[in-house]
This record gives C-alpha cells, sequence and structure tokens, in this order.
C-alpha cells in the first residue's frame, strides 16, 4: 500500500486564524416568473442557493478572513439544505481554519465520516451536498489566503498532497492511490505550458440557450445561429416530450447551424431504457453529440445499457450522487462523457476524485453548469483538469448559461465561446451582500413584496395530483 | 401497455375526512449512553426518530382520526429530516385524507415527483426518507380507518390495486406493470390460508443480540446459547473490524450453536472488493449464512464481484437509497438476499415494489430492523409478502433487535423465535405520547436534564479528525 504519511506541508497552527462563525442563508430567486430556463416539465423552478459563509478571526479584509460556498437547488426545500449546512457547524467554528492540503483532506473525510450523519445518506443527497457547500467554502478560504483563484491553487499542489485529499474508500478495484499519483504525475511536466495556454485562450464553453423545450422553432433557430456567431461550437437542446417534435427540432438546428458544430441533447432522466434505444435510434441520423441524462442518475446498468443499445454518445453526472456511482459508470462502459457537478458531491475532494477515475478511464470531463453560481464554481475543476489531470481539452466544454451571474462578485467570463481563466483568489463562489440580503427567503424585500400580493400564493404552489399511470413522466427538466 | 385506468374502487369524496395537521417531532433516545447496541466502530449512536403524525377533522379517537410515521436515524442530523418532513406538509395538509389505494398511489407520486423537492435527491437521502415518513403516516391512517392492522389491509387489495400503487418509472427493463399483477394474481388463491398460518404460527426472526463487536467472547457466547434456547434458529454477528478476531468469534459461535444455527455476518460497509473476498474466503469454512453490506451501499458491481469471488451469500439493503438501485442489484445478480427498510425508502409504495422485484428475481425479503420502531413497521411487510406477493417464507427472516419497544402503543412481539402477526389496526408506528414528550429534542425533560449537565457537554460531542489515509475505515456498525 502506498504509504500516505508526511505527505503534507504543515502549516504551524499557531499562526492560522480560528473558524469563528459559519453563516448560512437561504436565498432564492423568483425564476419562476419569467420562462428562460423553465419549460412545460418544470413549470416552476426558482433557482435558489443555500448559502454558506465562513468567517475567520483573520481580521475584516484580511485574506483569510471568509469563505463562500453553497447547494444549489430549485426552491422548495432550500430551508432543508440550509439546515443540513447548519449541522456542521460543530465540525468547523472554533476549530482552526482549513488552509493547507492537510487541513482540507481532514475537514472532508471528517464531514463525510460522521457516523451519526453518514446515516442520512450514506454519501447521498440532502446531508452530502451540505457536506460539499462547506467543504467548497473552506476551499474558497483557502486559495482567497493563498491569493489565488481555486484552479491554479490546486495545480500548484505536489501530486502527493493532491492524493492526499481523496477518500479512496470503495475505489480500489478502479483507482488505487498509485495510480491516481501516476495520473498526476504524468500530467506535472506540462503544468506551466498549459496554464499559460489557458490564460491566454480560455476553456471551451458549450451553451444551452437556444435549447428549451418550450422555445418555438423561430426562436430555436435564431439563438442557435446567434450561438454560433458568437464563437460556440456546441449547443444543446432538451429532448424527450414528444419524438416527433424532437425530430423536427434537431433537423432544424442541424440545417442551422450546418455539420460542423455539436448538438448535444438533453433527455433529463424523463426515460426507460427501451424508450431511450429508440427514441435516439431516431434522432441519430442527424448526427448528435451526446445524449444527457437519458433516464435515472442512479441506473449505471440502464446507461449501459442505453449505451450499447444505439449509436449516440451517452453523458450523465449532474445528479450523480458520488464517486461510487461514478466509478461503476466508468467500470460499466455506461458512459462517454463525465457531467461533474461543483455543488452535489462532497466537495473540491470528491470532484478531484471523479476526474481522476475519468482519466483512469480515459473519458473526458464535460461539467454541468448553469443554475445559481455553477458555472463560476466549476470552470475552476475543468481549468485544472487540464493543467493537472487530463492534460488535455480535446473533446472537453463547460456548460454555459448566461443567468444570474450578476449577483457574483468575481462572475464567469465566456467570451469567444469560451470561459476565460479567472484570475481573482478564490472559488469565484462570493455573491454580492446586497444580492444575499435582497434575495433570502423569506425575509429579503424581493420576496416581501411577492408574499405580500394577493394572489398568486407564494411559495409556489402545490403541484397537481399526478393520475396514477405506469408511465408518468418525470416533473423535471433542466440543464 | 397494461392500462391502469379503473382499477381503483373510488371512495367518495364526501364522507372523506381532510388532513388539518401534519406534526413533527424531534425524538432522541440517549442510547450513546448504554454499550448495548453501540461499539468500537460506533461510538455514540443516539437512536432517534424525526416523527410525524397526520391529524384529521374525523374527530378525536375516530379510526380515521391520525396516522403516525417516522424515520430512523441516529443522532444529529434528527432535525435536518424533521425539517425535510416539514416541507412536505403543503402536500398533506387541508387535503382529503388519504385512504383508498388510488389516494395512496397519488399522495406517494405526488411526494415523490415534486418537481422543486426531487432536486434534492433525486429520490435519495434526507427527502426521500421523509417522504417515505408521510407516506407510512398515511398507510397508517388508512389501515386504521379500515380497521385493519396494515400486513392484512394490504393483503385485502386486489392485484390490480396493489398493481396501482407502484411507480414502475425506471423498471421496465426489469419489471413491467403487466408481470407484476401475474406475480400478484399467481399469489392470489392462497392468501387466506397463508393469513391463517401466520396468525397460528407467526414469522420466522433472527437475533443480532449476541453480535455485537464490543461484546467479549464468553458474552456473545452465552448469549448465541440463549437465542437458540429462546427459539431462534439464526443469530448475526458484527465483523470487519480484525480478522483473526473475527476467526476466533466464529469459530467460537459456530461451537456454541452448533452446525444447524444459521450465523449470519454483517460487515456494515466496511471493506473494498479484494478485502470483502478475503474476509469472507477465510470465514467461510465456519459456514456463514450471510455476508451484510460487505461494502458501499450504491455499489451494484462491488457486491457482484464480492458474491462471485467468495462462497459466502451476500445480503444488503438497509442503506439503499430507492427501488432502482434494488433493481439494478438483482439485475447484476448481486445479493442473494434483500433486505427492506421501512423507514429508508419512500414508504409503503417503494417497498411493495421491492418486493415485487424481489419476487421477479426470487430472492428472499429478509428486513431489516432494530433501531427505533423499525421492527414495528417492517414486520408487516414481511408478513404481506408472505401472504400476497412471495407466498413462502422459506429462507425467510425479519431481524429482532430487543429495544426500544417500550415506547410503541403496539410493539412488536417476538415468541420463539418468531415475529406474532399484529393485530391492532394500523402500521403500529405509534409512540406513547408520554415517550414522545420526553424524549423530545431538545425540549423534552430527558434532554434538559441531560443538557443541564456540566460535562460531558450533549449533543454528542464532535469526533475526532481521522488521520489522512487510503484505508481509514467506515465511521459506523449497526444492525
Amino acid at each position: 500500500m502506498f504509504s500516505l504519511a508526511h505527505r503534507f506541508r504543515e502549516s504551524p497552527l499557531s499562526q492560522r486564524p480560528s473558524v469563528t462563525e459559519l453563516e448560512v442563508h437561504d436565498i432564492r430567486f423568483p425564476t419562476s416568473e419569467q420562462l428562460d430556463g423553465s419549460d412545460a416539465m418544470n413549470p416552476d423552478p426558482d433557482y435558489s442557493a443555500a448559502y454558506v459563509v465562513l468567517r475567520t478571526d483573520a481580521g475584516e479584509g484580511a485574506a483569510g478572513s471568509e469563505g463562500h460556498g453553497f447547494v444549489f437547488t430549485i426552491g422548495r426545500g432550500n430551508d432543508v439544505t440550509a439546515a443540513a449546512i447548519r449541522s456542521l457547524r460543530p465540525h468547523v467554528v472554533g476549530r482552526p481554519a482549513p488552509l493547507t492540503a492537510a487541513d482540507l483532506a481532514a475537514l472532508h473525510r471528517e464531514l463525510t465520516h460522521d457516523s451519526q450523519l453518514r446515516w442520512l445518506g450514506p454519501e447521498k443527497g440532502v446531508m452530502h451536498m451540505a457536506a460539499g457547500a462547506v467543504v467548497n467554502a473552506a476551499w474558497d478560504l483557502a486559495a482567497r489566503q493563498a491569493g489565488k483563484p481555486l484552479w491554479q491553487f490546486l495545480a500548484g499542489m505536489s501530486p502527493e498532497e493532491l492524493v492526499g485529499l481523496v477518500d479512496f474508500r470503495y475505489l480500489s478495484d478502479a483507482l488505487t492511490p498509485e495510480e491516481a499519483l501516476a495520473i498526476l504525475r504524468a500530467a506535472e511536466p506540462g503544468r506551466a505550458e498549459r496554464a499559460a495556454r489557458l490564460r491566454e485562450r480560455g476553456y471551451p464553453a458549450y451553451t444551452t440557450s437556444p435549447g428549451w423545450l418550450g422555445y418555438s422553432d423561430e426562436k430555436m433557430i435564431k439563438l442557435a445561429q446567434e450561438a454560433v456567431a458568437d464563437g460556440f461550437d456546441q449547443i444543446k437542446l432538451k429532448v424527450g416530450s414528444d419524438l416527433d417534435a424532437d425530430l423536427r427540432r434537431m433537423r432544424l438546428a442541424r440545417e442551422a447551424v450546418g455539420p460542423d458544430v455539436r448538438i448535444a441533447v438533453d433527455a433529463n432522466q424523463r426515460w426507460d431504457v427501451a424508450e431511450a434505444v429508440r427514441w435516439m435510434s431516431a434522432l441519430a441520423p442527424y448526427d448528435p453529440h451526446w445524449i444527457e441524462e437519458p433516464t435515472s442518475p442512479d441506473d449505471v446498468l440502464a446507461h449501459a445499457a442505453i449505451r450499447a443499445g444505439q449509436p449516440v454518445k451517452v453523458a450523465t453526472g449532474e445528479h450523480v450522487a458520488n464517486r461510487v456511482v461514478f466509478k461503476q459508470l466508468l467500470q460499466a462502459g455506461a458512459v462517454d462523457f463525465v457531467q461533474i457537478d461543483a455543488a452535489r458531491v462532497a466537495g473540491v475532494n470528491e470532484n478531484l476524485t471523479i476526474l481522476l477515475l475519468a482519466a483512469k478511464y480515459g473519458r473526458p470531463v464535460c461539467p454541468h453548469a448553469g443554475g445559481v453560481g455553477l458555472c463560476e464554481l466549476v470552470q475552476h475543476l475543468a481549468m485544472f483538469d487540464y493543467v493537472a489531470v487530463s492534460g488535455s481539452w480535446e473533446g472537453r466544454v463547460i456548460e454555459y448559461v448566461d443567468h444570474l451571474h450578476e449577483h457574483f462578485a468575481d462572475p464567469a467570463v465566456v467570451e469567444s465561446g469560451r470561459y476565460r481563466a479567472p484570475t481573482a483568489p478564490g472559488f469565484s463562489a462570493r455573491m454580492y451582500p446586497e444580492s444575499i440580503a435582497a434575495y433570502r427567503y423569506p425575509d429579503g424585500p424581493e420576496w416581501q413584496a411577492r408574499l405580500a400580493r394577493p394572489a398568486p400564493a407564494r411559495p409556489a404552489p402545490v403541484p397537481p395530483v399526478p393520475a396514477p399511470s405506469a408511465s408518468a413522466p418525470p416533473q423535471e427538466d433542466h440543464q
């Protein structure tokens, strides 16, 4: 067994600030009032964040004085996630601020291994996402303290430090510490050159903006052409509601963008195996780049069957609960593209683990983004992957949705179809205090005004009772 | 496609009471103060319940006036689960009380298909368990209204009504509505005879009491012999901490109970694949009946590899998140025994689904129990399985732990190694109001007294930071 002792640079405890507060805010944006980003399958998403601020005694304005993180949700239940984050307070407050790789490894393990809290997953759902928000806030804090954007902070760590961040439990049948170290060492020589290229050229992006299911054909065509004119060489369309309509839209989109622009399609977990195979076999002549979330994110075997049963490549990950499920998707040959999400698994550490698994199996990572702040976070992970893990951006793209960036102090910037490399220290997670104050639920003025209106009652109404049916479609449709 | 229309007996809405309240209680028992049920791997479980009471306007004391349900947790985080249950209030309060199969099908679908709340899973973890608690409370209410214990209420439904309770989404590659109907119809002729046999003889149980890892050899031997004398023909030992110790304990237990009493072993998710294979190959000469939870509950492929790699049969399920993962465990030939849990998936409806999947694949269901109230609930599901689904109790056993039953109004009764068939109306979920009042956290007198003590501080202390290590054991060990 590869020894993990003596791997970390120790920082003297006496010089470290302590965490004095873990602040939690239930922030919701009333996006259900607009039609952009929502559609017939998902009538009322209020893009939301259970938002956490770690504060330290480093002194206001000091680099290591705060760290920000969040769980992205789509409205109801944001309070449940906020409660889960609060339950982690004793693991953080009153402790030395986590600033080094060793600290961040220890924090990640502690939050995911609390025996009582682990019962609520294990390692999945609300409790796991809450752990991820706190872990990510700690990474934001540490990167700020180091004065580096997160991607660069990570890419400045040694292969040994990076391996020490990974929880290898349940992974040894797919990835050992030795293999992870070999992957990272192989990428080490080119780090500086790739970082320079990244700063110069940015990282490839694709856009979901043209593809909402509710858009008219004309609007979809217009937005697709604009996306190409803006420099994107990949777009994405929502599918899965009506095969004839999807065939028509796919044909029109292909005619609009020509043969060289990639068109990905996204079914948002809508199908069982046979339906996915039938649908994608029919769409295949229009050359879809991938089929995203064809079925349940838990269903490794179904993804494998869908991948084997039709010609279009398979992508998934935004709802995949943890590294163990990602591991199986790779072992089973169930996916062509690994779509990490910055705010569903247990933070940077688990995403590093998933990047290493993807590298081991030779699958490109194409992160999920959109929502609130997901573009801001995930760009760092993809750029780190390019610089220090896979060493490649071939066939890789980060999703981009132009939505709610105005609330972030260091918003993601996409130009000519590429994410510009962030330069501000931290994880780009910091929301403006004014936005937090305005959109706090239910006490912020934006909500107070809405809740005071007589009708329709806010929060969003209870959805209708679906008829008992063996084939009721899922009530969900998201990028 | 099998038509689901006209399947339900409609009850006239005008006669139905309405749900007036969804009450939630954070109940925790300070079990960490005793050693029974805890061990070196799990230093401080406080067996807890996020407890829900649905109240209706049927009038106090009327059969349909209340329904009880809960999520079992082990302490910290019980408040998070309680918050999740509260978030479901708008789906229940002010609506007609769910009393018929059609109502209970609709409620289950509504709670698991709320598009905003589904984002927090989907269908896993805190939010899914909360849905299960509310669904189970509704079943308790409906069975009370019908004046029948839940197992009998369920076993009185037609195959068509039962199939209508199932959410078949993501299942069609393994189980169709037609197949489910055929399974239920095949079991229909013998229902009355099996129900009579069940009332007369009870359902087979096994006991985990001798097997806690922290017990001395002498205590383990004494308890094992007592269990056999009490009529149990299966016991269970915890394993996974030290192979030499496990070999010794397994040898002593086998000598103590003889060759005919089954000894199951339980590793509580401790191993990776290779370790499980090595360990169980070593224990195999002592004829363990099954190895339970050898690895991550999410890891279908690892369970399959462990089952293929060593001779002992594999059991899992208490932490399996939902029907989609159970489906895959069966499809992949990864398990010999399906261990349903009454309070982790989305209630009776999803457990019915899992019973049908197990029947389709010919695998016996051996429910997990223990904790708080799990024996009370799960006995109904196993008995219903016997009467109306699998039609057999051969090779089937319900776990039994003699713990905290005194808080329940209709406690499970095990005699001569068998669960007696419940006769009281409902799901046996009702806790005494005095117990709820005494053990409410943190305001109940049992907790106020403890929290007032100067040391050790309650709630349970923050666990130590584990050393960064590639092979840190999971901090968990439970029946």
